[in-house]
């Protein structure tokens, strides 16, 4: 897409620091890094989010997620990594063009932490099984 | 794995409130909903985390994640969609069988929510170029 910053940066109009690469996939590191080896997995086509990721290309992406997941910890030998993708605005995405951050860890006091509300008190295992079967019948 | 809560919940040992379930793949309501339509996607095989998921699986895993993910789009309509992923202790892993989060999101004030502190001058561009050589020479 021609004005999309991600698409640039896989044809080489933008330079990036390429962590890895294959014929689907782009790996570079975030230009602004939350913690250390920071990188960002997209796939070359230009694709949203999530929700109009095709299948096949969603598997073709993630299955290069270990071995760069390895590699950021063979190399910086974090206490651990998260990985998020946010879909939509209001989840905090800023580019829209399908990314997955892969974020290493160092500790509790790095860049990266969670708020993380749950509720527990809120469902009975009815409603659980209720709001299960409504997305299942939506597959 | 005898002690695994996962393990359990994907043979029948446990029951769980199941949202998807192909021959690899198996998703299901996390019991302590951060938001609603909270679901875990886990692989069937017992894998504790990303640096030990087979690669052909983490793409059989992820290419379930875009039907997942409209369905719940579809059943409850978010505003957004965080997937997350937490490895090891200090990232949040709590239970050592590998999941990925789906947390469909409904405003700002819902329950889940980051801490997110770049660096953008921490770093030179030669210094970013240097650190994914680092990575990519792992791979
Ligand atoms: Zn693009
Ligand atoms: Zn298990």
């Amino acid at each position: 897409m021609s004005d999309c910053i991600f698409c640039k940066i896989i044809n080489g109009e933008i330079p990036s620091a390429k962590v890895y690469e294959d014929e689907h996939v782009y790996a570079f590191l975030d230009i602004s890094q939350v913690t250390k080896g920071h990188t960002l997995v997209i796939p070359k086509a230009h694709h949203a989010n999530i929700f109009e990721l095709p299948e096949d290309l969603a598997g073709k992406l993630f299955a290069a997620v270990p071995k760069i997941s390895n590699a950021v910890k063979k190399a910086y030998n974090p206490v651990g990594l998260n990985l998020l993708n946010n879909n939509g605005e209001q989840a905090y995405q800023t580019v829209f063009h399908y990314h997955l951050h892969i974020i290493p860890r160092y500790g509790n006091e790095d860049g990266f932490g969670l708020k993380w509300e749950t509720h527990n008190d809120d469902y009975t295992p009815e409603q659980l099984q209720e709001i299960a079967e409504t997305i299942n019948k939506n597959i």
